[in-house]
This record gives structure tokens, sequence and C-alpha cells, in this order.
């Protein structure tokens, strides 16, 4: 165990992002099919598209380190995902389901923003530019479409979940 | 279920944001007590302070909407835990301890933020300024604790990771 450094843990908490966003590239279409207003859906609908890039932009930063690209469970992915499913059954045809849509969709993103911004630093400490910048891409990415979703939030779905459907 | 409202869904994350605090005031001086260095010890110290702070605050803002103070379980509050522990028992004795159970805290911070941003927001527009208040107290406090988390890892435990104990 003592020879875990910094280059395990990077390598750990890839292999940790990897099952993430395999399992929101999964979730998205759900949430879209789910989402009540149009420019929500549509929402969901880029950001699996992203997602897609991004899962991409993972496979480089293994191939950067040598390693396959390979997930490994992620509890908190977990944990996250079922409570938006709880959201999509508890809230299915009332005013609010677009407003609970949106925040656990920004629950997502904050994992994401939380695992990129760690692992864009130790890719950086480690010496790997290249593996920074598509960190760095993606962190940037997930920011944007967290701000997104607060304007979706603020400018129509919290509104709308003043009042029964 | 037709009546569900922002109301029900503030109500709902109330809880949701109580349990996860109250598991957290749990998780903190096991983290405090597997952590390696003193300042890394004495952050996750002071957050277990700072946390008994925000439960009174969450209890003020189910007294403002009348309800009683009552946890629901988080799963993703678990899954983040659950993460911890695993770093935990994986790193411990090793170099890399430290920078592991940093980026694990600021995945639990980086829930909080965007439950308490969510929350705030809401109850703005339900009209509970002072219950706004509260939670914006608390946004605070959390995004202060995950700078100063990326702070100790980059003064010390990222660099200190690299090479093996």
């Amino acid at each position: 165990m003592a020879d875990k450094t910094l280059e395990t843990l990077f390598h750990d908490t890839l292999k940790d992002i990897y099952y993430a966003e395999r399992k929101i590239l999964k979730a998205l279409p759900k949430m879209a099919r789910g989402a009540d207003a149009p420019e929500l859906k549509a929402a969901f609908e880029k950001h699996r598209e992203e997602t897609e890039g991004q899962i991409e932009r993972l496979e480089q930063v293994f191939e950067i380190i040598g390693k396959p690209a390979r997930g490994k469970t992620c509890d908190a992915i977990e944990g996250i995902l079922a409570e938006g499913d709880e959201i999509l059954e508890e809230y299915k045809g009332t005013a609010a389901l677009d407003a609970g849509l949106i925040a656990s969709a920004q629950a997502v993103e904050h994992y994401e923003i939380t695992r990129y911004g760690t692992l864009k630093r130790w890719a950086l400490v480690l010496g790997l530019d290249d593996a920074a910048a598509l960190l760095d891409a993606t962190l940037q990415e997930e920011s944007a479409t967290d701000e997104g979703l607060t304007a979706l939030a603020d400018s129509s779905a919290n509104a709308k979940a003043l009042e029964p459907a």
C-alpha cells in the first residue's frame, strides 16, 4: 500500500469519473423525455451530446497515462442519479417537475465540476499538461451547463412551479 | 400528485440536505482522525463545528415553513461519503492519503453548494427572504471551505503525494 502516490489517485479518480460519465450518458435521454418544457428537453439533449465528447476526452487522458480506459463503480453518481429518478417519479405531472429536474441535473454537474477540478490540478502537479488541458475543457463545459440550468430555472421553471399544474 | 409545487420541492430538498448534514457531522471526526497533516485535521475539525451551526440554521428554516425538522434518506450523500471511506481505507499510510481526503471532502462541499444554491433561489421565489438569508450564510461557508481545501491541496498535500511515503 505504501507505494500509492498521486499517480495512483489520479488513475483511480479518472476511472471514477469515466464510470460516472457513462452513467450520465444513459440517464440524460430519460431526463430529456421526462422534462416538460421544450427548452429543458433541448438542454438535456445538448448535454448528452457534450457528454459523448467528454467521454472521448477521458479516453484520451487514459491514453496519455498509458492505461486502458476502464471505469470503476462510482457510488456518488449512483446516489445522485437515484435522487434524480425519484424526482422524475414523484413529481411527474406536477408543476414542480422541471424545477426538480433542473436541481437534480445541477447536482450531477457539481459532482463533475469537483472531480474535473481536482483531476485538472493533479494533472498539472504530475506534469501532464496535455491531460490538464483536456480536463479543463470539460470543466468549462460543465460550469457553462450548470449556469445555463440556473438561467432556465430563473427564467421559467421556478415560477411555473409556484402554481399547481 | 398534481398539487406538488415549489413549496413541496423546497420542503423535500430541505429534508434531503438536513439528512446529509447530519451524516456529514458524523463523518467529519473520522476524516479528521484519518488525515495525516495537522492543518488538514484542523480544517476538518473546524468544519465539524461549522456543520453544527449549519444544522441549526436548517432547523430555523424548518421553523419558518412551519414543519418539523426531519431528514429524508439522501442517496447522494451516502454515495459521496462511501467514496470518502474507500479513500480512507485504500490510501491509509500512503503519501497520497491527504490529497485523496481533500478531494473527497470537496465532493461533499460541492454537493452542499449545489443544494444550498438551489434552496436559496427557491426560498427567494417563495418569498421566504429570512430563509434565503440563512441558506445563503451556509452557502458562503461551504464555498469558503471548498476554497480552503483547494489551498491546502496546492500548498502541501498534492506535492507530498508525488513521493511514496
